[in-house]
């Protein structure tokens, strides 16, 4: 039913190698040889070698991804270096999105299997010893991402709990006093897997603690921004609110602003992402930063690494380096 | 090697409403019995009944979606309300981004037909004949949307030429003589599919014709802000950037704001799509607000009844309101 890259090129009575720059969009080729070709390629239903052997060895060559959704930035960024870097190696990207619902999940891994994915990268809702087993029985590559399972699902991303103390050192090193966390998902503690954001918040637990300054107020409110609004913020003891997404942090900056609570004088603003929308932003957000696009590339080349059963050591965790950024909101 | 609700109910010994709250996360069902229930739904494979009924019948349940990407945060507006109408509908959608690559959408295609995806939303980068004709041989129901393609195939959107005539009427009526029109992606004019964006180019001069002003000054370069940069902006006649997304328009907002030229006094700044992150930015830009949810809604509605053949008439466009939003940029 499918022809390969030989017979095409007998049949355009061209050599193999220009078919080759035709299907690849390669130079050194005439427009109209390469029109030609492509017109052939699509009429004789040719697929390209890989995918052809592929199929042959049974791969799919398609990668299922688990991920809570795209309208935070953060998630978008990650999405698309993942689903450029796995186009490269010759892959399609199956995103399935949970919106942090496990059921969802559970929906997610019938696909998969049903469409025989040859990898997942997950973004987990889940965790426990139960869910565990699942994954192992499924029998495909996993790389997780975002959330940590166990030490037996290879992980991509930072060191949380560090990238949070560091981000808090420096909220308290410039003389912040009161830390006001606002983590609405937290609510949702127990239900799903937070290890993420349980990380941070024990970040900066730590750094209070060694400081000897007060516990941070945690809000896991859905509607924060009323909880913020029942506080005194022209108190004596200095204010900074701190948000383990830059999503949220916009938020209560545009809060504030709307309140005439001047920041950073009244009280600073930490947030976390970097996302790109922030240099549109005044004041400049304080945040923290770390390689979204080489998360998303190191995830895709490890899974494909074990899906072709590359000789590799067989890593835990794959950590990447944070940073904070400098801004005007503290 | 699945079973059925029926035969679930009777192994848990229960009744196959008790079988459906478990399944479907409802009330009414003691928490131990739900997790006995979908731990056995688990062991023993079981398939939700419309998923069972559609593979029998040949249907995959899955929807392909063809996008651009989702850095831009419309797109990802779009693309998370599709999902989500899908889910509910019992479909899962399988989205194949494009980076506006006539090859990346073929490839698509490919992917498509091997999974049997039941239907297509296409956000087309490709028109032409060949094309059409292609579209036509996958036989499979496609609903078009961002981009048309021709009257043959059905395209839910807004009347394009229509929204930026709008937009410019706005400008104008605030005294604006000579507008800048920024919009990168026509520079693959002639390769690619723009018609949502040579439409809206056309409002634009329409009513700068009818008007009696002068021809807008179009800018396609990718570095668009070094265009700018070389343009005098403290002449006397009063120019606006029309941007046709909020994207461009955001970075245009950014550059005046750092080269110290005041908007609106010195120069105007009209937006489009509305994106949520425009909440956090001052001066408020103006744009054009349209509903990407039900965009997205319609669409999905749409392809469904294609794909089930319910009686409808076939309709050709489905458009949508949209409407000028006050700020302060102009």
């Amino acid at each position: 039913m499918t022809v390969t890259i030989k017979e095409l090129a007998q049949l355009c009575n061209v050599s193999e190698g220009t078919v080759d720059r035709a299907l690849n969009d390669r130079k050194g080729i005439s427009p109209k040889t390469k029109k030609r070709i492509l017109k052939a390629a699509q009429e004789l239903n040719y697929l390209p070698n890989h995918l052809a052997r592929g199929l042959a060895k049974g791969q799919s060559f398609t990668l299922g991804v688990v991920l809570f959704d795209v309208t935070n930035p953060y998630l978008a960024q990650l999405m698309t270096a993942m689903e450029i870097k796995a186009r490269e190696l010759g892959y399609v990207v199956f995103p399935i999105f949970t919106h942090n619902r496990p059921e969802n999940e559970q929906i997610a891994f019938q696909h998969f299997q049903t469409r025989r994915v040859d990898g997942i990268i997950l973004f987990s809702v889940q965790k426990g010893e139960a869910f565990e087993q699942q994954l192992k029985e499924m029998n495909i590559p996993i790389v997780t991402i975002g959330n940590r399972i166990s030490p037996s699902f290879p992980y991509v991303g930072i060191n949380e709990r560090e990238s949070m103390r560091d981000a808090v050192q420096y909220v308290v090193d410039k003389g912040y006093e009161q830390i006001v966390y606002v983590c609405p998902p937290l609510a949702h503690r127990g239900k799903v897997n937070l290890y993420t954001l349980e990380e941070r918040l024990a970040g900066c637990r730590e750094v209070l603690a060694e400081r000897a300054l007060p516990e941070p107020i945690v809000i896991t409110d859905r509607n924060y921004l009323l909880a913020l609004q029942d506080m005194d913020w022209s108190s004596s003891v200095r204010h900074a609110v701190v948000c383990p997404a830059d999503y949220y942090a916009l938020e209560v900056l545009s809060f504030f602003k709307k309140q005439k609570i001047r920041v950073p004088e009244q009280v600073g603003i930490m947030g976390f992402d970097d996302i790109d929308m922030l240099k549109h932003i005044n004041p400049k957000l304080c945040t923290v930063k770390y390689p979204a696009k080489e998360i998303a590339v190191t995830a895709i080349n490890y899974l494909i690494d074990q899906i072709n059963e590359n000789e590799r050591k067989h890593l835990s965790a794959m950590l990447l380096q944070h940073q904070v950024v400098e801004g005007e909101s503290l």
